[in-house]
């Protein structure tokens, strides 16, 4: 299906028929928890391992701090990171500890989907609906997520990763437009341009550069929080079950392109892909150094460890994904 | 050095005399922030990666929640975790959202030094000295760690890990009492008896369990946060130095013994490994189930990758360390 | 009705046979988001005001800081207050500010009920039902109090206060003791031994001293937070409607007798008053000083301001309430 | 001085001039924490509640909520009000406490000067020397203000206000334009033109209205966080000092005038006033319901209670002021 396809006058009907074909519900039992990271078993980290061949680590996070894209919207604020104890007080002598020891201490208060981060499975319902199908009351209540939580994969994502550089494929100084609605076809001619080392299957996790990371680090964040992005067509939904990978990320704030290929719509995509599919999707990811590196030699395969932090009941996490080459 | 030998009424004494012997000011120039880190190269993870023989990863986290040890001493509290929309508003249709799609967002606010975490270079001074000599004031202020944020090691700490499983070699049923001073003697004679996959050199990761984070699991924490535990000794520090390992962590609130080895004491190894050595230490990590693993089958080194969330200026972060085996 | 003809296996019965007799649902219309607040009225308010003899002030809150009741239960913690900035980086000339100005400044991050508090009338549901008949659901979402947020009163809360210092009446040494239930009875002969300034009537506001707050203040909270304490006994619902006074503040955690006068149950008073009388509660109000005026001269009534932070959508707020004589 | 004699190269310089003149100093003792909350007696307070006339309250805070001024400059955020418990949850029977009482709960987090708020005495420093010449660096630390914590006020701030309506005598449509300074000229008309009930002195809350606040609510903050802004003048120390206020307070976020009056500058006559008069400044104050009130009767003075939360070692602390007339 290409978006010229799409009738944007009714997402509703788009989601009901796409998710209908995609759904993975059942697949792996009616206590599954873990959606599309069931893909991801030790003999695929196994292979993954073995990927590594000069040793180089890339941090694929940027910096929590206050210079990220959150405006308020929803209550999303950028991280607000303070000091219970300072060198500066250490120096001063105030802190009364003995031997002349002093210590500096801190705090952070954020949402859990303010910057680089994985969206959990309890992140997007579909008509009060969650993953596997469970009704999104008993799943996520204000003690948060009962059954889904984070925490259920902490011990999974390690494993190979595929950088796909849209962005240095179809974009201009290696950047998509905002705007720009990423397709199968995108992402299957980038797979071919780059060569065999970007083959995409079962139980890897997919990586999408699209550039506007490069764009919000140049010229700052501005106003965004959700504004306009390139990003996923609604249209990859089926590629995105049948390659059967067990996650993917985008360095764009919200994965699905911006504004959605619908009139009034509101990440369909997510709605799709999180509920429907069991997949987990990461976003605001720093691919630059990556992908150059990809770039100078023509392997986008790695190792990545990408763990959540194991926060009981989060419907999300904050990240920093490690990629070993 | 043996315990025996320390004047308990002296820590002041003792810090200076052994930092004076375990010093790596300079050792990596002037602008140096990253420390022992510096023996963590590529060479290095790259033999590791080498290491994953069958693919299975293990958490070494404990859950994000308040089921954790702090009490409230030092401003310091379990985190937090709220919801900023839920699963139950979602059924409820109470989400103004278009299309039918619903979703749970959260937010956490915690201390850095709360769960599972590194401490990182700006987290203890030395009379008012910071890492590599600077002055804690101009290091660590209300505005966080202007020069060894945990940021700076944002893509460094990734390779291999050795278990020192301690507790499995001197304790009773696998556990260290309260108290118990781990001493050089018992690191060499753990690696001994566990055989040539527990080498520790250059840049390695050192893991030591003391099993007393089996005890809390069973116990519960309590009034913990801070109370007595088994840990290093302070005369380990020599070893730590000279080993040259990139960083260490236990299984235990604060990573040496506690009490404390001096009448008046607070965590006088701290202050000799973080400001002189430059050691970065881990703590409150969960090694059972690899300590299970590792014990099984006579191999306890593995490949680890244990990422702190970069956020900019903190003196330590939370962290879901992972080992691949 | 006495405590003794209460049927301690049945509170849900208990619950609803006094929640018919004393429901004030309706009384101000089908709108109404103020229950008892529509008592206090600007004639009240000025009667209140002439109270004022010699203009002393008393403020009944305690000290905000971790030396709180709360020890984590239902994730509340004590309020955690960290600086942006301090007066030991302004000495140390660090804060990049012009011409010689410095500046500290400061967050908090804390439960709404952690401290001297009003409940709301969000705050509690009967079966889901909340004050004057509104579903809770629709009420009370992840958004917050939709309907009657504690900012909807605002402006209203100043006016006559009157201390029933049953503590002093029926304690020992001033204290009632833990587990003590306060009737009807004591409340009134509390009034009568007072003399004249103790009389209760439409508009008020009540303030019953257990002196357990003396104790906590002498022997510190502990593990409080929902301990045994006296307090409130169930069959005062009825006093508490025909009285028709605005509001009522204890110097306990929970207002009601703890444990509570049911074998298996939670604070079965809350459930009639904000629900079905529409009452306005305050918990953990300091006073001790205040007691002691009144004892001194034996006047018991003054002019109250009981500001709540009108924070959009809160179902209860931090105060501190200031009485002025 | 008027506003035109003011060197705008050399805010030092006049800092430092004027702070000379209006020192308070040792006028109430070298352990004074009070400043000049001193002014405001039991006297005072009593003469204040008489001047209630009809009994209707005012609160003059706005709401806190993501709806204000902060943009995340040194790391302010607007209020963060999340749920631990929601109706939809109690409305779905998932809280787990019997005979069907349900609840909501909350928290908050925000910085103590988000929104309407006083700016206590550890607020501000001047080349490191806080209130009444107390070295900021033993005022101020990471564990708060430890000598005039804001808590130190808690039982003080109930007496008589006054309002001086500069907006509606100099404004136009009642609102000054931004960067309108308020000199000790327009003060003076101002109470002239309203008449005896404004007469200012000793003790007295001084609030004035710029009109800005309707502006803001009219139009939004914005990216406001300290842009432009009436405000008073740098030259009105003088006159702060010599009418012998308590405090006084605006309708803006930053009391003075923005910008301020010199080329290079940061607030300066907090830079004065806060350290050296040792006068409490409210910010952000909604007094335009109250505005209305008076100018419908020629009233301007008023019962005001503004109590501080007494969070220990505030700098500052929000506020719902009520104002009874």
């Amino acid at each position: 299906m290409s978006p010229d396809e799409l009738d944007r006058t009714d997402p509703a009907g788009a989601v009901a028929a796409t998710a209908k074909r995609v759904s993975n519900w059942g697949r792996w039992g009616p206590d599954d928890v873990r959606g599309t990271m069931n893909f991801l078993d030790d003999v695929k980290r196994r292979e993954a391992a073995a990927l590594v061949t000069d040793g180089r680590a890339f941090s694929l996070s940027q910096r929590f701090d206050m210079d990220g894209p959150q405006r308020g919207w929803r209550r999303r604020t950028n991280p607000v990171h303070t000091m219970l104890d300072t060198g500066t007080d250490a120096a001063m002598g105030d802190q009364g500890l003995p031997h002349g020891i002093g210590g500096a201490d801190d705090v952070v208060a954020m949402p859990l989907q303010c910057s680089t981060q994985w969206d959990g499975l309890g992140h997007i319902f579909d008509h009060g609906v969650a993953w596997n199908g469970r009704p999104s009351g008993e799943v996520v209540t204000s003690a948060g997520d009962l059954v889904t939580g984070i925490e259920t994969v902490a011990d999974v994502i390690a494993g190979r990763a595929v950088l796909l550089d849209v962005g240095r494929a179809f974009g201009i100084d290696g950047e998509l437009l905002d705007g720009f609605a990423i397709t199968q076809r995108h992402l299957e001619e980038t797979i071919e341009r780059q060569g065999p080392s970007s083959t995409v299957g079962r139980g890897d996790i997919v990586m999408v550069r699209t550039g506007q990371f490069a764009r919000t680090r140049r010229e700052g964040w501005g106003e965004y929080a959700g504004g306009p992005a390139p990003g996923l067509s609604f249209t990859t939904a089926d590629w995105l079950h049948q390659s059967e990978i067990a996650a993917i990320a985008t360095d764009t704030w919200g994965f699905e392109v911006r504004p959605n290929e619908f009139d009034n719509a509101f990440q369909p995509l997510h709605q799709v892909a999180i509920p429907h599919i069991g997949l987990f999707i990461g976003e605001m990811w720093d691919l630059e150094a990556l992908s150059d590196a990809c770039a100078a030699d023509g392997r986008y395969d790695c190792f990545l460890t990408a763990a959540p932090l194991p926060i009981t009941g989060a419907v999300g996490s904050p990240v920093n994904p490690i990629a070993v080459r």
